[in-house]
């Protein structure tokens, strides 16, 4: 729904088809209440493949694994927003602001998770600076309900939900084997569900370097990202919180104020329909066609 | 207000005046809707001394230290809820489940903060029973709106916080020297407010010993709690959910399924306003007057 | 679920069984956490009938059809909480603060729907002091996400109801009949879904007499509830909220402070799963065994 | 806030200032964290008159009377939202959808308030029709928290709003006078406070003519409004939720499936923000620059 409403507005893209197996036969503007030529489009269980230059796949992995191979075949790029590629070597993982050079000509882009995105743009400039120690990495992960995805469950009804906060499959996450891929770190990581529909924050705790400083933390995740129009280094407070980046393609990043023990804290929140899936993958698909990155989401 | 509430349902407690700067010259009933002879009764800016046997004091510190020994003086046994007492050897401190020795009898009680209670409650029993390793411990904790207080702030505004979450006071929390106190550990503490008004979650990672498993935690906290009333050792999905103690006098705890890293999960969650402030105030109160400690709370 | 917590710290109830066909086998204590001896009952699928003096059916209607008749023959007095009976003559419409009489002494109680409760508490005496003119009274009504039941159903999903507000069953909803009986007047109703758990607002629109003005209206409720302990009469603005009400047995009434073209504004809120339902329910059972109708309630 | 994005990302629109008494000296970048040149501009407590061709004022009703006749003065055209010119007969009244033959080359538009969109959308075409009856008209409407505004108060707390619900101004709300002006009717309204943030419903009753079914009023609506690229008209059910228009800008508008005793109902939803405000006043902007309505809006 958010790729749509995202592409519906974009200047460079022309939206030629639309498919979904449950919504089949109806049109755009029912289901999403978008006007313009977008909204007219109907919905198709299989979409004619063909006219289309590139296609993102918002699908279950099963369904991506098919259906990819298929639209590569007829020519098209694809932009995969499942996990079904993102450990696939045939394919860019779409990590835009750490990938851009294997991104650019690409025609396979496998879209980074949610919490894999916040995770990894807060923590790579760390280590890549050497500024961690060995050890492992404490990640508390908390989410709104969106990142459940649509589906119906007892414990997605609104009455099981709101004023509600609790861990959700504790130790056995599918985002934890691409987080260790993406840090090369051992990561302990705990997501919760929090009594919202979007948004999520990581909180980290990250062991340091003997010597290094929280303002070194910060320094070095602010040199990495200047200029970066998606990712935006900010205070520990309400700057970093979910209400700060819902509804908009940023990735929001904090350090906190002290070391203690040898451990360090960032946080990083961020859209996760947004730049945790649709944004992300028209950066993606922006670079793959080679327009500006930014086009259609500023 | 809770603890007015509790207290008004108290079958063994006459409640027989009670004190408010803000709310003088208004009645119970007027602020609280309490039907009943409770109803009746006028806040005074400071209510007469001498015909209470016990008085319940829920002040910012600074009132408390001045009005606490002016009760004491007049006679009254003080359950003090502010931090002005918590680290006075004169006072016990009125972890309930842990300091039954010296709650009876007692005539001073520095009740527990909100965070401490649940964070010692979950660690404390693990601590002693030597399944820990040496290390910090890290506690990331979650708290609805009403952990910090009644007064207005534009942060605490409903535009700013609904659908809102973020970490506060990082590295400065007033409770961590309660906590590590508590502990006798290093405490790396991150809280994060919660889009909701009551109850609080703390997800605290701590190191183990080698060979100690999820397994083995749970089981010390199960024999250490059986036949708790107000405390359950439950699984790490909604079961430990805030939503499963908002409006109870309980604290729940739960052990995370693995150990990665050296590394286990324990969860705790209990209503702030209650177990973590009023209802534990009342099973203090209940055991200083000699009264059975569920007395007002079943 | 109410019902339970309510009964359980009954200090003139002992709780013989609880009934349920979906938690049978399960005890009070695992679904809903209570400690004490009502915790440790099991749910039955058909409960043993004989050892009850009462039972408080809160069961769908069709099965209040069947279950009514078989504990009545066994002896016990009954209060059933669906419509079953609501229009039954042989059984007292329990209205409480409308129908003492009726239901001391009683053995069968139809307990009011919780939209009907709050209406006509507000409403019946204006009507009875010939203050309301003739033709049809407009209630625009809002209620918590419980209003619903427990029922899974996509539009019930958290993604689906947080953030949202919108008319349901506009035109055909079940408690139009049982208003208009009680009021003996055509009702224009129309219900709305508000993006809370629980509490439900009334907000009528009545035509006056010429001459009354909104004062009158006041002046005439707070007159007839003087001296009740469960309805106050309060201002038209926060004091009516649900806010005010969630989680008591209370049901406020405010009025409009002007009149215009004939029509004032009358407003009534209250907690649907407690005045609406659970503590009306209990306040018949006192009345109906002969205990003070406050019992187990203030 | 709200105008301010949408015209950052306008494909015909360069903004060239941005003004803000609060705001004064810090960028759009630090408070809206928006990307691109609107992102860089800093805002100033009076922008300097000539550089624009219009300018937006989003400022009180008090400010607005100052700064228009100085912005006009300086050859600007100005779309004010406050209510400061509603009643003006010099300027326009800018409800889009109804008045786009004084919209083209206007030089002053005041934009209609957010009930009052809503409201005339809904109705205006009934009574054109002939459809409705004499007899006042009641509205009974619900706002999330942004409808009063970004100040402190008490009231607006989160501990106050969440899960809260209840009338405000009841009798005295300022946009009465502006709803019956452009009815032609007297409106019983009475305003409630919705726990959420932004979005607005209202529930019209509406007397018809005899003879007259709702299936009258909705292809009334239908034919009215075919082709309008934000009115839609659609079922009384979730489909008129503010969930659906949140964030868009849309107005939907929704007819009840009865009538009784001579009443329909009328709903219609709006984001507040947006179609009660920003976004109308983009298309009022499109219309007096003379660039196509939707601009900057699809």
């Amino acid at each position: 729904m958010e790729l749509t409403r995202l592409l519906a507005a974009h200047p460079a893209v022309e939206v030629v088809g639309v498919g979904s197996s449950r919504w089949s036969g109806s049109t755009v503007r029912e289901r999403l209440g978008l006007s313009g030529p977008v909204g007219e489009l109907s919905y198709a269980a299989t979409p004619a493949r063909g006219a289309a230059e590139a296609v993102l796949l918002a699908t279950p992995p099963e369904a991506s694994a098919e259906l990819a191979p298929a639209w590569l075949e007829a020519g098209a790029k694809v932009v995969d927003l499942s996990h079904a590629f993102r450990a696939d070597p045939e394919w860019v993982y779409g990590l835009t602001e750490h990938r851009r050079a294997a991104l650019d000509g690409a025609s396979r882009v496998a879209n980074p998770g949610c919490y894999p995105t916040a995770t990894q743009l807060a923590l790579i400039p760390l280590i890549e600076a050497g500024l961690l120690a060995e050890g492992p990495i404490v990640v508390d992960a908390k989410s709104g309900a969106t990142g459940a995805g649509r589906k119906s469950a007892d414990h997605l009804l609104y009455n099981e939900l709101a004023d509600n906060h609790y861990p959700y499959r504790v130790g056995t996450h599918q985002h934890v084997p691409e987080i260790e891929r993406g840090l090369g770190r051992e990561v302990v990581f705990t997501p919760h569900l929090l009594p919202c529909r979007r948004g999520l924050l990581i909180s980290a705790v990250v062991p340091v370097r003997p010597g290094v400083g929280a303002g070194d933390l910060e320094a070095c995740l602010r040199a990495r990202y200047a200029g970066e129009p998606f990712v935006q280094v900010v205070a520990p407070d309400p700057a970093v919180g979910i209400g700060a980046v819902v509804g908009t393609p940023l990735c929001r990043i904090a350090v906190g104020p002290t070391v203690k023990a040898g451990l360090a804290r960032v946080f990083a929140s961020e859209d996760n329909l947004l730049k945790g899936a649709a944004s992300q993958a028209v950066q993606n698909l922006n670079r793959i066609l080679g327009l500006e990155e930014t086009t259609g989401l500023l």
